[in-house]
């Protein structure tokens, strides 16, 4: 619980609880709230200069850049290190995946919770229990909702405990673990979303695997009696679609950073097969100056 | 000087002292050693898998991913946590930037070159004053040669102390702090070049602002008694050509990562302009499977 060494938030409890309702304000429109997912300080500065509201972690690329595979395999202090980072660097409220709260038990992951607020976010996922991921395979089996509930239920409490109306993002897997859209599956997440939201969720995150169609997105979004959020694929509607159809905010998961991990891939093939560099063109690129500039010591948000 | 926990190299110094030379040897031909520049493991595993023979760090990447500009503002401590967790998950020789040495005395010079090895680096980088950067500005002034000779002196023998035959690339910015390419710039160059090789560095990095052209390149080679390391720009001449000029290594500094960073902000400003995601499309990205995989924990290389 000791606060890391060089990284003080810089703000007080009673900010970060003000932090936390701003950013559940956020969640009840107007419009789509658009929370893209960082895994270092560099992505989280440049979403925070482009404009966006707030900003959310990856714990699938968080892990990828410490060198471990997704599912918790990295430790709850790496996870959290990166956000720790990330929240002394931005304004803008943070919202952490710590995937399914890093504890099978509810005293563990009300440490989880403590641990979260302690860092400095206002927000958090918590996970259902497939650990699929976002777009990928190898689903687990679901907690019963009632214990999902319950685990929800200890951390509305774990935060209320620290005085932070921490924002709780229920995510349900049903989708993930099951793979198609079915009308059970349908209803199972809209009843899923309704438990965990009365059990002190603020709102309620359904990835799919990219088949999720406008139908179903609208019966979802109109089941739930609590703020949807979706995660952007290949085939999700545009934002002004899911605004119309009532999804409140999309999140991106590790999706971009496994674009830019392509991308990298691209140019360093290049480099290989031609030995050439078109994409280092500077024209095309950021310069070193304006990279910087991002992180002047002196910027009163890290002191 | 105590390992990190959860990070063990897995290798004895001995075969660190092997790892060491093959690298060394890898500057002797045929051919020219491509060194791409990581920021983090996820990165330098990608350039493993694709084939480099071996990786660099860069700092000022490194420095962004934690929330610092380049320039020593991030402590050592920080540079080489990231470079202990890439050595600990790539079987490939790394080579890690330390900028001016992170010490302006000599026993500072030499902890610093004894924590380099001891983070499982075989390979380092070491600045002879001008803190631009790669394409930057705002240079400072350089050392004397025989003050930065002085330092590759201790360099050595702190390398020498540890049984580890480190391969010493030293840079001189002539180019960044003076801007354009010159005769006497190019004679100042070779001349730094060939103090530093016999003060004891393995090779010579001359980076320049992309004004370097085939018949200074092609002196600088001839000049300089050591393995020439220069830096990608988007007017550098391709591999081929500088093979036939002599040169025996290319690097990359920050500039992948800035490029990578300028991918993420056109798919940021997608999601805010049009609220469409077609970067994201799954058929160009790397899958979470892929990516996962990359860093197994059963991978004998990480226990």
């Amino acid at each position: 619980m000791v606060r890391q060494a060089g990284f003080p938030t810089g703000r007080s409890r009673s900010t970060q609880a003000e932090r936390a309702l701003a950013f559940r304000k956020m969640h009840e429109g107007p419009g789509l709230l658009l929370l893209p997912n960082a895994w270092d300080v560099a992505g989280a500065r440049l979403y925070e200069l482009e404009g966006f509201r707030a900003v959310g972690t990856t714990s699938a690329g968080i892990a990828s850049t410490l060198g471990f595979p997704d599912g918790e395999r990295m430790g709850l202090d790496d996870n959290l290190g990166v956000c720790r980072r990330i929240v002394a660097h931005v304004a803008i409220p943070v919202s952490v995946d710590v995937e399914a709260g890093y504890s099978g038990c509810l005293d563990g992951l009300s440490e989880t919770i403590a641990r979260v607020i302690e860092s400095g976010a206002v927000g958090v996922n918590l996970e259902d229990g497939a650990k699929a991921g976002c777009g990928g395979s190898a689903p687990g089996a679901l907690l019963e909702p009632s214990a999902q509930a319950d685990r929800i239920a200890a951390a509305r409490q774990a935060a209320d405990r620290a005085g932070v109306p921490l924002v709780i993002n229920a995510r349900t897997d049903v989708f993930l673990a099951h793979g198609a859209v079915s009308e059970d599956r349908l209803r199972e997440a809209i009843d899923r979303g309704n438990t965990y939201r009365s059990a002190g969720a603020d709102c309620v995150f359904v990835p799919d695997m990219g088949d999720l169609g406008e139908a179903e997105i609208a019966a979802l979004a109109r089941g739930i009696g609590a703020p949807l959020n979706l995660i952007a694929g290949e085939r999700t509607p545009s934002v002004p679609r899911l605004e119309a159809l009532g999804v409140a905010r999309l999140s991106f998961g590790p999706r971009p950073m496994r674009a830019a991990l392509h991308f990298l891939r691209a140019m360093a093939r290049e480099w290989l097969a031609t030995g050439t560099y078109s994409r280092l063109h500077s024209g095309e690129s950021l310069s070193y100056d304006e990279v910087n500039a991002w992180f002047t010591p002196g910027d009163s948000r890290v002191t």
